[in-house]
Order: C-alpha cells, then sequence, then structure tokens
C-alpha cells in the first residue's frame, strides 16, 4: 500500500536542458557553421552542438573506441552515477572503461544538450519549436560520425545500442561500413513495425491534442502551463508497452493505493505507479523532442533509398550480436530473429541471445546481469563468438 | 495508399443517445421510482431506464431466453443489421432466434439509452454530469435482474459475454446460480489485471487532462468543443491493445496514406486508422461513460467481499463454455486457462475453446465463424459439452 502521487502544478513546460543548466559530464562539441547539416528531408540545420560524455581513454592507434547509442528518452549520461546503462559500462564492466574508450552522445533533436527544437534558432534567437525539422536516425548518426572525426576515431571497436539506439547502431553498419569493427544490436529492428508507428502516434496525439502544446511554440509558457498533461499521457502509455502483463501483475497484482475505494480517482497502486512516470518524463524532457524522435523511429527503415532491406543489410562488415527478450511485447523477438535471419543468409557473422527476462521491452536497460555476459565474451572476440 | 481522414472541426460533445434521437430497435423499462437501486459504492441512483432488445420468441415455459452481455463500447444492438454479434445471434446461427429468445440490453452507466452520466439528473432535470456515480460490474447485473423479471424470466438458458461482457455473465452465475441454466465466458477474466487497469487509467487520463472534460460537466458544450480529443486518444490507444501486431502488420506493414514524405503530420496507413476509429468512436459514445464502465472493469474481482475467488466460484451451479483468443494481449489465453482451472477443482463442468486467430482481443467480436460453432455445440447441449 503506498500514497498516491500528488500531481504537481508547476511541471515545467519543457524539460529539456538549456545553456546556463548545470553541465553534468557533459562535453560538447560544436559543428563549424560553415558546414551546414543537409538533413535526409532536404532541410537544413547549421550551429550544431553535440552534448556527450566519454569514459576510459583512447589508445595510441585509436583502436579502443566504443560508441553507445542511447534510446528515445536517453542522453549522453549512459555511465556514472546514474547512468542509463551504469551495470553495463565501467571498470570491469562488459564494456570494461579499463580497455575502451566509451562514447555516448545525446541525439539530434534530443533536449539533453544536443541540438533540437528546445535549442536556439541562431536566426531567431529563440528556441526552434515548431520551425525544428524532422529528423531521421541516419541524421543522427551523420552528427555522430562528425563527433567521431573530431575525437579521432576512425573506425568504432563496436557501435553498441537498444530499441532506438540500435537502430542507430545498424545505421551505422550500414551508412560507414568500414567505420564499425563489431555491431551490438538489443532489442531493435531493421524498421519500425505498423504496431510501433500506432503505439508511436497514440503518443503524438496526446501531445499535439493538449492545447498548451501551442502547435510546438510553447517555450515562454509558465510552470504549470506548458503541454505537460499531454507528455505525462504519451508517458503513461509508452510505459505500459516498455513493460509486460507478467511484471505488472508480479509487482503490483491489484493493490491498493491507500485502502479499497469506489472512485474515480486513482484507487490502485498501478495508477500511482504510470503517474509517477509521467510526471518524471515531464521534469526532464521536452515535447517536441518526444515527436521528433518518435517520428525518427517510424522513419527507420533500414531499406528505405538503399533498394532494399537486403541490398542494405548486405553492406554490414562487422560481426554482429543481436539480442532479443523473450517477454519484450513492443520490440518482439521476432524482428530481431528476422534481422538474424537476414545476416545469415548474407554470410555475416551473427550470434543471437535470447533474454529470459520479464520485464519487456524495458529488460535491455535493466537486466544488465543477463545482456553482460554476451557482451563482454563478443567484445573480446567479435568473429569467433559470432560464428 | 490511401487518403489522410481529415479530423472534423465539429464532433459533438457527446454520442451519447437522447430522448428524441432514433430509437432504432430499442425498447425500454423503466425501474419504479419508488424502488431506487443501492449501488455497491452506498450511492442511490432512482428513475432507471433500460434500453434493451430482444429476438425471437419467449416459449410458453419461458425457458429458452438467452442474455447477451455487451462489452465496454456496446450496446443493446447486438443482432440485426449492424448488430455488433450479428454474425453470432440470428435464424440458424449460434445463438439461433428460431430457438431462443435472445435478450441484451445497454448497461447501466452506458450511454445508448439506459441510464448514464449523460442522462438526466430527475432531481436537477439535467444531465448527470460528473455527479453520477461510480457503477460496478455488480450493479449492471442487478439491474439486467430486473429486466429479467420484466420479462417474466426466472433463469436464462444461457448467460453469454465477451470482454466486459464476460465480467457480466460470470457475475450472474455467481449472484445468481439459480437463474444462470449455462454460462459462456469469451475472452474475459475472473478479475481485471494490473495491465488492464493501467490500460484503463491511461484512457481515463486522456479523457480528464482534455480541459473541454470540465470535470464532466460539457454536456452544453457546442459541437467541435466537447472532450473529443482525450476521448479519441482514449480509443486510439486503446484499438491497438484490441487487435495484434501480427493483424496490423499484415494490414498496414509501412503503407504510406499518400506518398512518402519526411512529414510530423500522419504518414502512414496505421496513423490514418487509428484517427478513424477515434473520431468514430467520439460520434457514438461519451466521455463519462467511458470512465464510468472502465472504472467498473478496473473494479472487477469475481472474489471481491464473498471471501475469496474460490468462495465465489464455487457459487456457480451451469457448465460452463470458456474461450480465449491465442493472439489476445488484453486479455490473454491464461486468464481464462485460470478461470478452467478453477471451475475444474470445482468440479464444475468446463469446456475451454482457443480461437487460432491474428485479431487479438477483438477476435471474439470478429471471428464469429470460430466462434460460432462450438456456442453452438454448447448451447445444445451444454452439460453434455462441458463434460
Amino acid at each position: 500500500m503506498s500514497r498516491a502521487t500528488p500531481i504537481p502544478d508547476d511541471l515545467p513546460a519543457s524539460g529539456a536542458w538549456r545553456p546556463g543548466d548545470p553541465v553534468g559530464a557533459r562535453r560538447f562539441l560544436s559543428l563549424a557553421v560553415d558546414r551546414p547539416l543537409l538533413l535526409e528531408s532536404g532541410a537544413q540545420l547549421s550551429s550544431i552542438d553535440v552534448a556527450y560524455e566519454t569514459w576510459g581513454t583512447l589508445d595510441a592507434a585509436a583502436s579502443n573506441a566504443v560508441l553507445v547509442c542511447h534510446a528515445l528518452t536517453g542522453d549522453s549520461h549512459a555511465a556514472g552515477r546514474d547512468g542509463w546503462w551504469e551495470g553495463l559500462i565501467g571498470p570491469g564492466r562488459p564494456l570494461d572503461t579499463d580497455r575502451y574508450f566509451v562514447v555516448c552522445s545525446n541525439v539530434l533533436g534530443g533536449c539533453q544538450g544536443t541540438t533540437g527544437p528546445a535549442s536556439d534558432d541562431p536566426s531567431t534567437g529563440r528556441p526552434y519549436g515548431s520551425a525544428f525539422p524532422v529528423v531521421t536516425i541516419r541524421d543522427m548518426v551523420r552528427v555522430q560520425a562528425s563527433l567521431a572525426d573530431s575525437l579521432g576515431v576512425d573506425r568504432w571497436r563496436a557501435v553498441v545500442g537498444g530499441s532506438m539506439g540500435g537502430m542507430q547502431a545498424l545505421e551505422w553498419a550500414v551508412t560507414y561500413p568500414d567505420r564499425v569493427g563489431a555491431l551490438i544490436l538489443a532489442s531493435t529492428t531493421a524498421e519500425a513495425s505498423a504496431q510501433q508507428i500506432a503505439w508511436s502516434h497514440i503518443g503524438r496525439s496526446a501531445v499535439l491534442t493538449d492545447p498548451e502544446f501551442r502547435g510546438g511554440d510553447y517555450y515562454d509558457a509558465a510552470p504549470g502551463e506548458g503541454p505537460w498533461r499531454g507528455l505525462m499521457v504519451a508517458r503513461m502509455c509508452a510505459q505500459v508497452t516498455y513493460r509486460s502483463d507478467e511484471v505488472f501483475a508480479e509487482r503490483f497484482h491489484r493493490s491498493v493505493i491507500d485502502r479499497f475505494a469506489f472512485s474515480a480517482a486513482p484507487v490502485f497502486d498501478i495508477e500511482n505507479y504510470l503517474d509517477y512516470h509521467g510526471i518524471k518524463l515531464v521534469r526532464r524532457f521536452d515535447a517536441n523532442s518526444y515527436l521528433r524522435l518518435n517520428r525518427a523511429m517510424d522513419l527507420h527503415d533500414v531499406g528505405r533509398s538503399r533498394g532494399s532491406r537486403t541490398r542494405a543489410l548486405e553492406r554490414v562488415r562487422a560481426p554482429v550480436l543481436v539480442s532479443s527478450v523473450r517477454s519484450d511485447g513492443l520490440y518482439p523477438p521476432s524482428q530481431q530473429l528476422a534481422l538474424v535471419a537476414d545476416f545469415e543468409s548474407l554470410g555475416v557473422p551473427v550470434r543471437h541471445v535470447e533474454l529470459d527476462s520479464p520485464h519487456g521491452h524495458d529488460a535491455f536497460l535493466i537486466e544488465t546481469q543477463l545482456l553482460g555476459p554476451p557482451v563482454a565474451e563478443f567484445l573480446d572476440d567479435p568473429k569467433g563468438a559470432a560464428q
């Protein structure tokens, strides 16, 4: 039994990081203004800032760098205290920072330091908001390639990611096959499915129909007056798709918040849990970024404008580790098995592992003790492990 | 390739049926004002109207009546043109109206003729709105029992329902064991799970956070100015849970609305499909009813205040047919199998069938050609079929 989470009336209009906020462990790269990035959509962006973090030391031959790509609401803070993959990255851990130089950057379109809709548009001096263009996974990867250049990394020892991070990792291996030494794809897909697009559309619809979203130009709204309601509903919905019936039954069953009541107000602990997660995201995320990154995932299709999925995947030169979670209903094992089958038929060395976890899609973040051993083994000897 | 569904700007504030609207095949029963219904919550309702439909003829011994209970957004129009179970009910069909007298009533708290939040509160002459009490599945069943009395049906030949309709059917057999000759439970559960409550809470949150919901008192809003956005998002979300990854992949895959565009506006057919279903529900449903009926499903727990689930189920005297759908992620087969195991251990004759359909939860409505044969066979000889 727990207490109901009160919904605060001062939630921020945007939880985006803004210049002047605590920098944390972020470092920044500014991409030169004289080299505007031409996006896949045809739009251009200039003055891109990239927020990133690194752990470990790049060796003299620049041969030990590992790129970690984050998922939808992740950021550059993958390791260290409260890092989203803390259990996987660190000294002596599977991504061993005593051996590897690990890099993680906030994606283009994100809201934790890399240029996104909450960033100032240099042409107006105000946040882009509705003017921020649609970005794709390929656009994110091109920005990461500029970061690799600036770090002196010609070729990653490995590129690693789960969910949207896995989409980026896959695009890395297809776009820059010579720059990827090994590829780790966790709980991801070669192309977004109709059901994944459906969930994405529902989250977007929740935000877009919030009148406080104001078409995307809400950055001057006072606390409590931004599109927090829509973003909260979007996150609550996503949260259910990230977990599983099994784990909710185990954790919450029908337990009630305080005492049983025939009430229209929240009655059950699971309702409280969802409210909590909705509120938590609103404090650290931005509604426009949520829309843009979800759309990037919808548009993810490794075969797009490359002839076919097979044509795209045959460019991959790296051995591949693919991991699934048996209880993942959002990125079901069938999606990863399809990737494995494609790689096998193309003669790309590939190993598949299925994590026996009840935690659904989020297991790739939660179950680092299950994901870690195959990752460590694969990184030691990618070709050998993937035979 | 299809065209994007434009979202109309004149959607009704409520899609509830109101006196003066076309009656269709509805008949009405008014429960006497001198016998107010004491709800399970302790609240009282007087002047309850029940909208119902019947098909076939009650025999002289009143021994051939079958009660059909509807699901969340259903109504009394189960059979005939556009009836929600048209494939199952009719002359020569599994619920054969040449043999059976089939009855279906709109539930208490609904919005298609039976008293609900959109009905006028006799004490004010205006819609109940926010003043409408929380109702439970047991309250719905008690109202149906009054309808049975008025129709001269002491004992139903069978009580049949799917999803929320199955909850009602189960409560019938537990509350009035002597009045139920056979029980058919399709895609339902003995108690709502945490995940089911989670989805329900998300739908509610989408409605409650729509500022046009106005706490539930929106009935005088002009077209386009009611809580249609919130109800639309709630329905879109529910629609995904009602179907399956498999069937969306088959039907939509990644097909696009018109031509491929790097756009923040709807791009994919699946987005259009969800918008279409959201709009369609807004035209025929009421936001307050949506909240109350979802809450009734959350509160469904056959064991509540009966000592235990076993204590409740041991009251059942009717043979039972339980059906599942292999692809149902919302009411997964494990829930129906748990019911079957309970009945078996209590010595209640029970038969279980699993429909091999890709259509998910909605298969109980869609796949009448799969559900029909076991239903017909069971109705012919419930005890024999359930041995």
